[in-house]
């Protein structure tokens, strides 16, 4: 918990001596492994690195740590990153009328479960602005004109980089962000649809989830890419239902899954351990 | 276990009445009742019920007790049957190469944990002919010439008219039915479907799940109609996978899950648990 | 959702009748029956049942269904009762430091995914009441005493008294209820056990959890009974741990599944749809 | 699948420089590592790895991995071994009268699913004879005399060392081994119980279980130590279960999960992924 640490996160074209090439790398300067995942996709030819090292190990900072690092990135050609655990992600929620996302990950950020921080909560609806206010968090209400949608997708920009955000979570936010703002920010925005994608892409998942009859709803956390309910899945999750199940029942019973699915994924971000790769992930939980 | 029952089912437009006509009925031949299911749609107004009812407390066999309850039957529109629990079912299993569900039908009917008859087995490969045959149960080679199927699928329809067969299970047939075949034997041919439906239809849906990253992969009983996969779902599960499984691993996962879920879904057919509306499954489990 | 009903809970000996008896009384006052529930446990030749009837479908209220039911429930010998589905169970909500319950009950009440009222919180420490009082509803810290624990829990008693509650709910309240008051609240109080139970009864769970490398853990929602975490169990559920999981990490996975499960149980209780027979519960989920 | 693989599996007190010596070493060879997991255990001290080799990258064979490795495992103090994947591990399994265990292990041996050999089976009834003689193995019947069971525990060790086990199944096999035997083959014999450990230890965990109205039930593959039912764990699962589940359906149902944690336990132990430390498992699943 406490123990500090920083974490190197590593992907490069797979080939023999990557691990010898880090882990003596690390083991020269003294550096103390706690947690080591490793992932070599046979089929792609791809290997992906998680290493989470005692900071009080190791003779630099993490900006020594990726100076030293950078030969060895440079002659295996990796896409890597160093990141110090301390060092809070800044996570901007985006909200419409649902709160239950919402008012789970305010749970999780205020009962420390969770490490990071909310430098806004932004919404398109007022309802939420006493609860967001009361843990003492800014609270954004930016209204969608659906005849022109532009100048709310501005305002919402310009309050992400405002607040120097890492990332975005749309916690139910309900509304389609513009392809532009998709691939600013890649890999940064995480949603939460509730259904078991592929399954139901699109609007009202739970009436298209009773009028086929499933026995088994479920939640996906992704990244958001342009195409609609189609990018990278960093996690999935189901629950049963039975002939009885009315659509409001799905819904009821779907929010406990899109919770539990969000604040999971969204977990796997902060700590890094989500490892994008063409419209896959490697999540190294 | 071994206690003697009738089944009654019903379905019928929803009313004031129904329950305390069935029950009513019942009663006053002494009718003993061990199992009662009910369930009420009230958007569709249409009512579902599962009785099972000790033979030794009515006055009359299952023929007796069709000829007395008719007439509220009658006055109540009802879909209805009187089964009983110890005429085993026939059911004729269709298989391909891939054997998992087969056997796995075989140990439960074998073992006598599911109560059924196979009259025969059909396949259009040689492959399992020894392990049915040690069984004792007759096995039927019914090639399919890819050309020209209508002729094995008239040798496969004969032979279940032979043998009399209730039902039809496709244990990983991997061939598309007719569409005269599935009209002819509508709500009685189960199909094991190796996807979470309605995601990944038709072929090879392990490889489209690998492509698309999913972090659960699933199975689906369902009755067999015209349009491919599409039929009233009967069962459903799902099982965790990870970036590191490959299309091998999912296939070798996914087949727990199929076995599991072709055996739930024909149980629940077996023991006349499954009341088909529309294109919508009640399951009495 | 909106629709006002009567729930009508009954449980006797098990013989030839009951439900002609149940469903005849409600036809011939033109009951409409929207969900029923039975169960015949035929080891112990007991009989449970669950109705739940429109309201406006009766031609009296709640007190009149009583009347003119008891003659019926007079000569099965049922242990019986009417319920108002619009009328709000009031439930004490009793906690220590741990939020997590509380809060995720809190959710639950505050958006009306359940249907209950919280007349007050208690608890033996001061952390809840600024959370608690923003939603309005009155906190009470009453300290515990561990040399002299009888003054606390006569106040909490008297508290409990006052505001009128139909059942406590303890949500990791961490001390040990008097046997006075177990018996004085017989199936009225639920308890959330963070572990699998039998497995781990007592303190700290997870830490024995830990220590006996256990692959899943779990939680336990049951009725309060004298003997430690061995009453009536509502309802359970598991999370897969691994051997890389510290107690810390089983104990933040375990919140998650002590959430569900207590929300549930609790839920079931609020619906009647939970009914005690010896140690045991019917629950018609 | 096809790949020859030789997997490398060490555990050693916790130091820097553990995965550098390993990997540099493997490096320096050109070994190819397809699929690499480590575990430091901070609370012990104590350091887990298991690397799977491509054996074509290596200028030796298995045996000359060893001695190439023996310095550096000197170095750490290791307790290590070197196998080679495409040595299938020699099974002998042991069955009283309940098949479901057998049969499935049959089938997983039969479809290559999991690679390992059957020298025998043994059992102390006859029932099984023909299904296992029909696969081609050796069918070994050893009464057990309840009043003097040694000899009958002579001849099984007779035979497990006659064909050379390298590891003995419980699959269901219903009779306590003798201390000697346990300690004999520590780590190497695999039980499956019948419940979620550690609830419901010894004979009839599935009356206990209804006893108690428990809403889950589960199974435990583990190493058999003296202790009944206490050795380390190596994989559980449970099943949801009702109030109208008897007995016998417990039973039925529990079968299923019986069959899955014992394959599931099976195939970690065959590919090398457990090491046991004290009393507890680390699962490189």
């Amino acid at each position: 918990m406490s123990q500090h640490t920083y974490r190197l996160i590593v992907s490069c074209p797979d080939r023999v001596g990557i691990v010898a090439a880090v882990s003596g790398f690390l083991s020269r300067h003294g550096g103390w492994i706690i947690e080591a995942s490793q992932h070599a996709d046979q089929g792609l030819g791809w290997f992906f690195m998680r290493y989470e090292i005692r900071a009080d190990s190791l003779p630099f900072d993490d900006k020594g740590l990726r100076e030293a690092f950078a030969p060895i990135a440079e002659d295996f050609g990796m896409q890597w990153q160093v990141t110090d655990a301390q060092v809070p992600k800044r996570v901007v929620v985006m909200v419409s009328r649902l709160d239950h996302c919402l008012t789970d990950l305010l749970y999780r950020w205020r009962s420390q479960e969770m490490f990071f921080d909310i430098p806004c909560v932004i919404s398109n609806h007022e309802d939420m602005r006493d609860y967001v206010e009361w843990h003492g968090i800014p609270f954004h209400h930016v209204p969608v004109d659906r005849n022109d949608k532009a100048p709310a997708f501005a305002e919402v920009t310009r309050l992400v980089e405002a607040c120097e955000a890492d990332a975005v979570v749309l916690a139910r936010y309900m509304q389609i962000l513009p392809p532009d703002m998709c691939a600013r920010y890649a890999g940064r925005i995480i949603n939460i649809h509730h259904s078991f994608l592929p399954s139901f892409v699109g609007a009202k998942p739970y009436h298209k989830a009773f009028q086929r009859g499933v026995k088994l709803i479920g939640a996906t956390s992704h990244y958001v890419t342009e195409e609609l309910d189609a990018g990278p899945i960093i996690e999935q999750d189901v629950i049963r239902v039975r002939h009885d199940d009315s659509i409001e029942e799905l819904i009821r019973l779907g929010r406990d899954v899109e919770k539990a699915v969000l604040a999971r994924g969204l977990r796997y971000h902060l700590e890094d351990r989500v490892l994008v790769h063409g419209n896959k992930t490697v999540v190294f939980d």
